[in-house]
């Protein structure tokens, strides 16, 4: 009997895409909500004793940490269903890599969206534009025919990516703007469409007003530092 | 006929990696040498439009960068010689996890000791000699009777890791510190011995003295600030 269990928190988009993977594969796992801001589980702390954070999945008492590697490891250890890194090593590097820009840049944009004000909150609203610019540019490239960046699979930087779509509504309400993605960002938009009518995709991702409650918690805190 | 060209800098350990890895698979390339602090060249403009850094390989005209994404891509394009990354899943994603924790923490704490002073220098130290602790745990449970991270074979790790090598001189003369590898850390003390009997290491790593000269550089540049 394999045993699979995941410590994340609800909101984390690096622990969404852990769920995701798992669902998309049909593996079974139990799931453990941590809630680092006030005490970190045992479990967690000894399982991750480098960083201490979460998402971990633990595979027969093996952990796993930082959600990218984990993703990969999901795919290479489960390889009887389908397949989210491509063969090519050249479509790999490529997924990879976007998968890596995700994680950086629309994560980093986001959270200074909700943490900072006035010009460097500007900025960071500039930052998610452009980086959302680059990532429709690797849609454009990786489509072929799609409607994934894996082309006709939902692959690596799909998992990595949807779970954002939960926080946009929380960047552009603290950021009171308009990312707009039906006018500005057409082909991004139809890819979270066809995403979000996945049954994986919609089990996990969390209704966007949750997000935006949790979001308006963090953004308090910083502002009474 | 197969173009393989890396852009990089003599002194960056990304590209020291990549020039590595290149050596052990005995793969021939072109280098061209890029002046990042003075002006770029269009092909590196051309070649990274998303981060415009060095280094980048240039594979039968695909670019491919993010070293460690890299170094995978070398690993799997050129399977035929041996393999640095383990195929088992779990080992696979350890050596990914403490390859990026070297690119990371070691790369972070480093850059630190050189640009900062006082307090702030002294945490930089002791972040440091933390990391190499963390390391050493991880050698000691990746050895395998060793003598690499990837027990008998040089792998992904052992290729991440070393260039730092090169710069440890400069971190303990700007610093102004030991890390006293061969009494405070004798297993890592003893891979340093190992890798740098081996012929791509002595090709790449340049002498500790041209590092220290140019850290020297990027002190005083930021001391001026």
């Amino acid at each position: 009997m394999e045993e699979v269990k995941l410590l994340s928190m609800w909101v984390s988009p690096f622990g969404m895409r852990l769920q995701i993977g798992l669902e998309e594969k049909g593996i079974k796992y139990e799931y453990q909500e941590e809630n680092v801001a006030v005490n970190k589980s045992d479990l967690l702390l000894r399982m991750n004793p480098v960083y201490k954070k979460i998402p971990v999945l633990i595979h027969n008492g093996n952990p796993i940490y930082k959600s990218l590697i984990v993703l990969q490891y999901i795919d290479e250890a489960w390889p009887a269903s389908k397949r989210f890194l491509p063969y090519d090593p050249y479509d790999c590097a490529l997924a990879w890599f976007w998968a890596d820009f995700v994680d950086k840049k629309i994560y980093e944009a986001g959270s200074r969206i909700i943490r900072l004000k006035g010009e460097a909150q500007e900025e960071a609203k500039q930052d998610m534009v452009e980086n959302l610019e680059h990532l429709e540019g690797a849609l454009k490239q990786m489509l072929n025919g799609g409607p994934y960046f894996g082309g006709e699979e939902f692959g690596f930087v799909d998992i990595t990516f949807i779970p954002f779509v939960s926080w946009f509504h929380t960047h552009e309400t603290i950021g009171n703007f308009k990312l707009a993605f039906e006018t500005r960002f057409p082909l991004p938009h139809g890819w979270i469409k066809k995403c979000t009518e996945r049954e994986s995709v919609k089990k996990v991702l969390p209704p966007p007003e949750r997000v935006l409650e949790f979001g308006l918690q963090i953004r308090k805190k910083f502002a009474a530092d």
